[in-house]
């Protein structure tokens, strides 16, 4: 390997029993993942944003392959990944989640970035999960609340903010964009009450206010309930306001991602989004 | 099998290698789907909405089990099934694409029900994808079409509109809502015009006029495109308007089905959704 782009301190791994491979897959399990307080991250990209995001990267694994392939990426990755490791194809396969991986993995630090209700700016607006279930959905929620600006993401319970899907579905919000993750959301809702903000349940239902009529206006948060269950009766509770999109049409309703993303885009639009019309 | 609510006609299946068996399972896969003109539906739900919406059901399986379960289903399914299979357990998984089998499937006629554009009503909305690869985005965008009262989709190419993904996604949607499929977007849009409608194209694009101010009255089509690429040059030639959904953010742009959740929006609010505001 001379000539590689591999730093001096690059390990190589060859055998799938090396017992950094596996912890490192033990990593897949959300159990694991809480009992370390470790997450893995895979592909070119997602390492790429926990380099550019401060997050702190234990172990950098790459195939030679990947590390040509992706250079500025791993330039960028091994570069504060506190070790590196080259591995072999067959070791990126027992690694990855995916079906045709990118061969770049890294063992982040999930303790060092926790952010908490104190942070929570009182005339902001913030989007709250509680108990969305499909991975899938939660990443698209953040990838919505990044893109159009919201201030912040509350994930109340549900699916793990580190599971691979999640992190993919997010194409890596979840590790740039502020998230704080609540296991009981009448708390968070009256600290947040206290700060004087207002807390907006979304529901499906034809007596609530329509969002768009709504006064949206001021500190805010928008809750995005169970997929199928709704907002919890805590959180009802602990609602300044209850809100809905009105539907013309017949499904029974709308898919939660697409829920929160018509949602957060009509918070947005009274705080000035929204392009040539400011509200 | 006495007091069974299986109708006397129902034939049994007890071996995974009879050729029902094989043939249903085959179409799991896109090019046997297309070669047969025949889809598999998997689930209580979704096979009631293929029998509530007069989709022709060649084949019921389903297992004792499931039978009691979902009983109401199986009554209204077998109704109107032209054959009726008694299946184990086992079988049941082979026919699954889930991790969790509700152990009921049926083989549908997809040549039955294929409108066309000359059904278009030319004062109506309608939403074209254009090449969406993901089936849980193109799920999702007929959800969201059906739910906020959109008058049809166009699938221009893109996956497959009977893969057991979408299906799922879209909550049966799919199987509901009037879908016409396309292989050439700038064939069909070139009609559409001819009818005197309007084609949107979505772009993400700060030149392009913002979605908020856009005049989105009259006959009107919406085209979401290709998850990476976005629409495409042949789509954009023919479009009367580009339009973009503006962002205060910093993620580089909306999940595909997450912009199209927020463009039906404001096409279906300017038509008259959107509750106590029409505008």
């Amino acid at each position: 390997m001379e000539n590689s782009i591999f730093p001096a301190r690059t390990e190589f791994i060859s055998s799938r029993a090396n017992p950094k491979i596996k912890s490192a897959s033990a990593l897949l399990s959300a159990r694991e993942r809480k009992k370390t307080g470790l997450f893995l991250l895979e592909g070119a990209r997602l390492c790429c944003d926990a380099a550019e995001n401060g997050i702190e990267i234990k172990e950098f694994f790459a195939t030679e392959g990947a590390a040509e392939k992706y250079r500025d990426a791993f330039l960028k990755i091994s570069g504060c990944a506190k070790k590196v490791y080259a591995v072999s194809r067959d070791i990126a396969e027992k690694l990855s989640d995916t079906e045709n991986t990118q061969e770049m993995f890294c063992v982040c630090s999930d303790r060092a970035v926790q952010p908490d209700e104190s942070g929570i700016d009182p005339n902001g607006f913030y989007v709250m999960t509680e108990n969305l279930q499909n991975p899938d959905n939660l990443g698209a929620v953040v990838r919505s609340a990044e893109a159009l600006g919201a201030d912040g993401l509350i994930v109340c319970n549900g699916c793990d903010i580190r599971s691979p899907k999640a992190l993919r579905a997010s194409m890596g919000g979840l590790l740039r964009f502020p998230v704080i993750r609540a296991s009981d959301s009448a708390a968070i809702l009256y600290a947040l009450r206290k700060k004087g903000m207002k807390i907006f349940a979304t529901v499906a239902s034809g007596e609530a206010e329509s969002i768009v009529t709504a006064d949206k206006s001021g500190g805010a948060v928008c809750i995005i309930g169970n997929e199928g269950a709704g907002v919890s009766d805590e959180a009802l509770a602990l609602s300044t306001n209850r809100i809905t999109i009105p539907m013309l049409g017949k499904a029974e309703s709308l898919n939660a991602s697409a829920a929160a993303a018509i949602a957060i885009w009509e918070f947005m639009k009274e705080r000035g989004s929204g392009g040539n019309e400011p509200r």
